[in-house]
């Protein structure tokens, strides 16, 4: 499997601009032999908006950027996808839309068995795992499914937060605990490059199993066994 | 309409025991007349120490409780209810308990039409609304529908946190504003008898509709335009 994926907790660190913490990941990810990006802007409600902002930043790292929702056919945009970057937003949204458009299986097939690199940030991370059941987003609208593209053999929680421990609440730890899970912190992303999965970022990222105690990794720590595991 | 609703934010506050914080309004709520409350435990896996807590606590209040999960049909024990105590846990699995044993529409009836008066706490307060879009729980199952028993016309998102003014994460409150939406604190209530609506409780309630600045109420506010603007 040639899979190559970039999936990145957040789209914008505190203090800086729109993908700047993860500007050189993006460019080591894509390469040089990527010239076009395929933009998904599905997770917000303004695509043109949003699509201006995806495509100044790519343009400042010499990517060209089109986004599928100004494409006529969104499946064969798929199909042409030369790389693919889905943005963040509400996940639920983000899911409705790539089911209504009828892209999950094309993008699954691009990225699985084509290896076109595949990046996600926030929701988009998120969709790129077997399913949305780990979000913290409000379910505003109702998809068909909370399965997702299924990129990865385990669900991701894009932003992971430190229970308090002088709070009573345990709830997230105690749901995230039902699922393998990689609860990434601001900061965080996973590469993954066929089997073989690496932390990086600059913060730690904690792994929920069931039945098993909560392990925490370092940036750059090699994650791979949750590819084969499950597979 | 005669509905009487008791909608309590949370069940628990911080260094205080299972429904202590609202025990006084309980009693006021269910009165004299009822003897018995139909307990819904279906928000937590654990349906049968869910049902020990509650009958323990409504025990001291002089209430027998009936749990709807130890009945051999589950309408037939919502149409028998003097009044229904549906307890939190996660959203997304009580709605689905709901639909799959098909009490949805019966307790709406028996709430509306009946005047049997309807107790949640937390998710059981989520599904008494319209839908249950403003939750902050996880997705962990996939119910039929997101829309609830809807005995009030609005959202309501039952742990309101305020928004770090420090922090960027402002999606939440973003989210919110496309309902009209009760947000209710910790030690937050909402009273409503037939189509007057009161807030009850220790801390202050916000008001999110779209399209409009965002209000405080005071406890003890007179809510009952919500009931109203949109019926």
């Amino acid at each position: 499997m040639n899979r190559r994926l970039l999936l990145v907790s957040n789209s914008t660190l505190h203090g800086s601009g729109y993908l700047d913490h993860c500007q050189q990941h993006i460019s080591n990810f894509f390469g040089k032999d990527v010239k076009k990006v395929l933009f998904v802007p599905y997770a917000l409600h303004d695509r043109d908006t949003y699509t201006r902002t995806a495509r100044d930043k790519f343009k400042t790292l010499g990517y060209e950027v089109e986004s599928i929702h100004e494409a006529k056919d969104p499946v064969d945009a798929v199909r042409r996808a030369e790389g693919i970057f889905i943005g963040g937003g509400n996940t639920f949204r983000l899911l409705k839309s790539l089911y209504d458009n009828k892209v999950v299986a094309e993008i699954r097939k691009r990225v699985l068995e084509d290896g076109v690199p595949y990046m996600g940030s926030s929701a988009g991370t998120n969709v790129a795992t077997i399913s949305i059941s780990t979000t913290n987003d409000m379910p505003i609208v109702y998809p068909p499914s909370f399965s997702a593209i299924g990129l990865v053999p385990f669900n991701i929680n894009p932003h992971y937060l430190d229970p308090d421990p002088s709070s009573r609440h345990m709830g997230v730890t105690a749901v995230l605990m039902q699922f393998c899970v990689q609860g990434l912190r601001e900061g965080s992303m996973l590469l993954v490059e066929g089997n073989k999965a690496t932390l990086l970022g600059t913060t730690k990222a904690r792994l929920f199993t069931r039945g098993k105690p909560s392990v925490e990794y370092d940036p750059g720590s090699d994650l791979s066994f949750l590819l084969t595991d499950l597979n």
